[in-house]
């Protein structure tokens, strides 16, 4: 099918191979993974370099035509996605050079298309650890998770994806290309553009490069899911592991025992993973790395410490290699457990880690007096303060659940603005919290977002409608 | 003295006792460290809250007064002092409320004047590090460390002082306050304003207070100084100790005996430091962090193997706390013992680690063809990149060394440039490379930071001349 006009240019600049207009070609760049987001595209462009995303952009610029950068189409809140159906998407899923991995400075460059859990192997090869790890690893791309700062189960010892990266080279709203890779560790020559671009969402340019942290590999893991009485005692057995364990610590997820139940109902996991003495209705999942000169072992010394201060009612530890692989199946399947139970409404929020446990208490009884018999199913990265905050149908439901979703977001948002929480801890804001960001959010803040989008995308073609709304 | 108009207003804001106008109440605000910078300033004011600095800035803002953030009076680029002498400045060090240390999250919330020394102690007394380390510890302050993204001796571990900053609390151009101190480990809702107001060196806006990452204590340091045969073999035993060692290797200083001699001679130290059987022209101070669960005697294992492979001659350990205090104030008097040995010229460069060597043999030979004689004393954080690159008069020169400044800076930027270096590693711009960012920095890069600053600061009253060229 011969593009309508202006695209013909456009056409041009990527070849017949890159552009993609008719319905079914566009598919794969619509879809996003919750299906909220049903806006068309006029087309979409696959460019194979940099230089071809510049001119792209140029184009854009010229004609005023709003663009949404693409990488691996696995965002959750439609930050991915057209927000008009005007827009042209840019997928950056074929630039895909690993342009070097630099053992000696421990830095990988690795340009927007390559997998996360690619970029793993890229530096497993070379004998390091990219330790960015989170469930969609084999889709999601560099360019994505750092446009959205993406964060996963390893963020208590190695940050989130901002933390990971020393540097980008990205594409901005007129074309020109900003050389900001970089293999230093310090570097002190103006303002922090690397900062500013990432988690951006591609409202500010393009990222088309980025460098990359390598780590160490561990040698070990020691991996093991603790029953414990409540959050509260999770946040207790967190300041003694942190103290014993320090950067050794790698992760510690919190997980209501619901979501086990309903793997098991569902047939996600075969076998039980908790320790059966003393069933609690929590648990921690909590993993060391041990590195050349640590000593095995360092677990178990953790956990007698636990049990003499009964905080740890009994605990499942992992043998194998392939008992930390199931513990950690089992952890990734919280989100589609809950896919197979019921209707479920979600929140991606954070306090400080100490106020976990008010915000439990708090946000439970509220949803239960909104939807009596609710199931909360509240899990995740409780050593960062990080709670996927979800709800399930009351058993037995029947009717559209997800029309308690504004009331229930409503009571959630109030108790963390309390708190001084996040309304998103790592998904961003993409389109779906756009409002409730304009809501939320210092308005000083807000001013100052608003005048650096002006100042860097004047036109307003990179990603418009996300993060701020126009 | 009755303050001039206009400055009647700004008197009666702050009140006579922080209003300082006359020359010798001026003084401590105008001297700064290397004595470089002579202009004057209209007047000083030290608010003693933030309500106080919105009111200024708004004063300063109505009337298109320029001013000039300051807290310690430390910075090495004229960064805290006047460009023009027109400006007004605007002293922190009355922000001095420890508003929280919060043990729990492990985030202490400080006010602009409080001095490293001041968090470190702060930290302490909740059994907690503050890992903030530098030669002016016991004067820089939050907010200026922060303004310039201060490094360190243990950035390695625990990053550079924006890592270790979780949010901040700023007064814009026009008064406004930004309110963006945070516990929040994660928090992706929007553009990462707080690195864009950490390094900008208070011209974006003035930073009041900070939210402050804590640590765990460690429980015993082993530190040791290895005499090595050169900067090369420096990389490679760093490999070595980073892949042993992981986050417990917290310093890695790169040290040439020069220094030790020169410390020597002028009596700022009167033990020699250096192992005696392998004698060496380089030395590394290393020092390993040792927490709860870790072995003693990590550091040994180490220097076993290091001596196995023939990496290393010889090492002096420390065997007691009086040792690492004598072997750290020594890496501290690598600045002094330059002040009593002659004139010198400096930089402060980083470059990836594995290029430290190839730096030293270029910049080396550059300077030696430039002025024959001179003594190149090359020393600092080895293990992140960042070199301070001096040169020392040649022994019995006569005559204005100095005057070599600009071709041995040339010659060195030239290099630099080659290696894809920073110009400033750890000091920032301030005023004295202004000019040198505008010629080395990336266009495009240089292009974004002015467009950022004329929507923050549209009158750009804020710290002028400092960073960018207006």
């Amino acid at each position: 099918m011969a593009p309508a006009q202006p695209f013909d240019k456009l056409l041009e600049i990527v070849g017949e191979a890159n552009f993609h207009q008719d319905e079914g070609a566009l598919t794969r760049f619509l879809e996003e993974p919750r299906g909220l987001y049903k806006k068309g595209a006029q087309c979409a462009v696959t460019p194979t370099s940099v230089k071809m995303v510049q001119k792209v952009m140029q184009f854009a610029y010229q004609n005023e035509i709003a663009v949404v950068p693409q990488s691996g189409n696995t965002g959750l809140v439609g930050g991915q996605v057209p927000a008009t159906g005007k827009e042209i998407i840019l997928s950056l899923s074929k630039l895909r050079q690993v342009r070097e991995v630099d053992t000696s400075t421990n830095v990988m460059t690795l340009e927007a298309g390559i997998t996360v859990l690619e970029a793993q192997k890229h530096a497993e090869e070379a004998d390091r650890l990219f330790p960015l790890s989170l469930g969609s690893e084999g889709s999601c791309q560099i360019g994505g998770i750092l446009s959205t700062n993406a964060g996963g189960t390893a963020v208590l010892a190695y940050g989130n994806s901002r933390d990971l990266c020393m540097g980008v080279e990205a594409v901005l709203a007129d074309g020109r290309l900003y050389k900001g890779l970089s293999k230093l560790r310090k570097d002190n020559t103006g303002y922090d553009l690397k900062d500013l671009l990432v988690g951006a969402e591609g409202t500010l340019g393009i990222i088309t490069a980025a460098s990359m942290k390598m780590f160490p590999r561990p040698r070990a893991f020691e991996t093991a899911l603790l029953n414990i009485a409540s959050p509260q005692v999770g946040v207790e057995v967190f300041e003694i592991v942190r103290k014993r364990a320090g950067n050794r610590l790698t992760s510690f997820e919190l997980l209501p025992t619901i979501g086990m139940d309903l793997q098991l109902k569902h047939e996600l996991i075969t076998r039980d993973p908790r320790a059966k003495d003393a069933p609690t209705n929590w648990h921690i999942l909590l993993e060391l790395s041990l590195f050349e000169g640590d000593e095995d072992g360092a677990l178990l010394g953790v956990l007698e410490e636990l049990a003499e201060k009964e905080l740890v009612a009994d605990a499942s530890l992992c043998n194998s290699l392939g008992d930390r692989q199931l513990m950690w199946l089992m952890r990734e399947n919280y989100a589609e457990c809950q896919n197979r139970e019921a209707q479920s409404i979600k929140h991606d929020i954070s306090v400080a880690i100490r106020d976990i446990p008010t915000l439990m208490d708090e946000v439970d009884a509220a949803a239960e007096r909104i939807v009596p018999g609710i199931r909360p199913i509240a899990f995740g990265h409780m050593g960062d303060g990080n709670i996927h905050y979800d709800f399930l149908a009351p058993e037995g439901f029947e009717g559209d659940f997800k029309a308690f979703a504004p009331e229930i977001h409503k009571a959630t948002y109030e108790i963390l603005a309390k708190l001084n929480g996040s309304i998103s801890a790592e998904h961003g804001i993409g389109q779906m919290k756009a409002d409730l960001l304009a809501q939320k959010k210092d308005p000083t803040a807000l001013d100052m977002m608003k005048s650096i989008k002006l100042a860097l995308d004047p036109k307003n073609i990179l990603n418009p409608g996300k993060i701020l709304r126009s």
